[in-house]
């Protein structure tokens, strides 16, 4: 099997030996530090010392900080790709809502992962077969290859994107502990009912559904709409 | 009308002619910079050095660089406000179309701004009547208020989500010249083309859409998917 080039086949000089942790180790202890102290947390220093080594031996690894995020990223999906394996029905819908579910609960709790999930395939092979597996349930519906390139890219988007963005970090009074997430929440809708009802009618029509809301709900509602209109143009139709 | 607590409404003590600047002329000065420099070149010191006074006027304004960010991206949605103020035909989803586009279209060339779109809509004024404005053209669609909030909070995630990930910053030997991006793309795509074709069927059938794709006709063609499965749901039917 030909891959793209992976940054594990640059030849570094030295002899095999010189590597003390297995790759799969670091990155473990790495997707580990980065959910516990996000990104900023993430210094090779920081990691070989939990490692206990000295930072010089991750870079028989690694080029820098930059692509151990690439590769950390690579390795949850790599975890997503694993867990969806049998993931195989006579529905390639409800398979491939099945799939963007899992990969949007590995990404949602991780604020860290957003900007680099699916970021350069060339050096992440897991998310390159992970992009693999979600375009060949489109290969199961009757489209063009166009139409399956897009529907594949937005599923893929759609997923990241929302998870990406439900996961950034809350406001800072929140973070701080200042205020809790439920109070800041509830002073959020407060805020919206008090807006006046004539110049804001969505608002006010929406504000129950606002306070209740669970980001995990609302983003398989938008997945469902998403799927809904891949399965309405694979029957030829459109609404 | 009553708002949410605006930034501005906060006393500060002194007076309003301590104020040298709009606010207006502040907030167009910052997209200016962050627009050639990034969010990494926003400093309150650049900014006020750009406007010609001194950093600690500008505390007049905001409390600091996260709001300082927080209405430059409210500013720009405030533009995008302003763009689509006369759409209004008879189709709704069509006018969703319209406005998702021009939102994107805004984002899409800011790398700055996805992390700050929408993210509080309590101190951003004008992203607050912008979801409003998506969310009155679910109004027009027979269907309910749970319905309506995910519908709306589906399009607005799919355009802020699709266009901070194909406004990203590109990678790093792209930045620094060394590649050009025709040169990446097709680097990328030679990547692909020496996939095993038993192993990577759907990279193989879709690799002259991606060598040939335009990201804004891959946004609107996720879009039109999105905007298909609503369509579908308002005419009460499942695909």
């Amino acid at each position: 099997m030909n891959q793209p080039a992976h940054p594990l086949a640059r030849s570094r000089g030295g002899s095999r030996s010189r590597a003390t942790h297995s790759l799969a180790a670091v990155l473990a202890e790495a997707v580990a530090l980065l959910d516990e102290h996000g990104a900023q947390g993430l210094t090779l220093r920081a990691l070989a010392a939990r490692l206990g080594g000295g930072a010089a031996s991750l870079y028989w690894y690694v080029s820098g900080r930059d692509e151990l995020l690439d590769l950390a990223a690579d390795s949850v999906l790599g975890g997503v790709l694993i867990s969806v394996a049998d993931v195989r029905t006579d529905d390639p819908i409800a398979d491939l809502r099945t799939i963007a579910v899992a990969m949007f609960d590995a990404i949602v709790d991780r604020p860290w992962l957003g900007a680099y999930a699916m970021r350069n395939t060339a050096a992440q092979p897991n998310s390159l077969r992970l992009y693999e597996r979600i375009g060949e349930e489109t290969m199961r519906l009757p489209l063009t290859a166009r139409e399956r390139f897009h529907a594949t890219s937005a599923v893929v988007g759609f997923v990241i994107g929302t998870a990406a963005d439900m996961g950034q970090e809350p406001p800072a009074e929140v973070v701080s502990g200042e205020v809790s997430r439920d109070e800041y929440m509830a002073r959020a809708t407060a805020q919206w009912r008090a807006l006046d009802a004539t110049d804001y009618p969505f608002i006010h029509h929406i504000v129950d559904e606002f306070a209740g809301h669970d980001d995990r709900d609302q983003f398989r509602a938008g997945l469902d709409l998403l799927l809904a209109g891949l399965e309405l143009r694979a029957q030829g139709g459109r609404a």
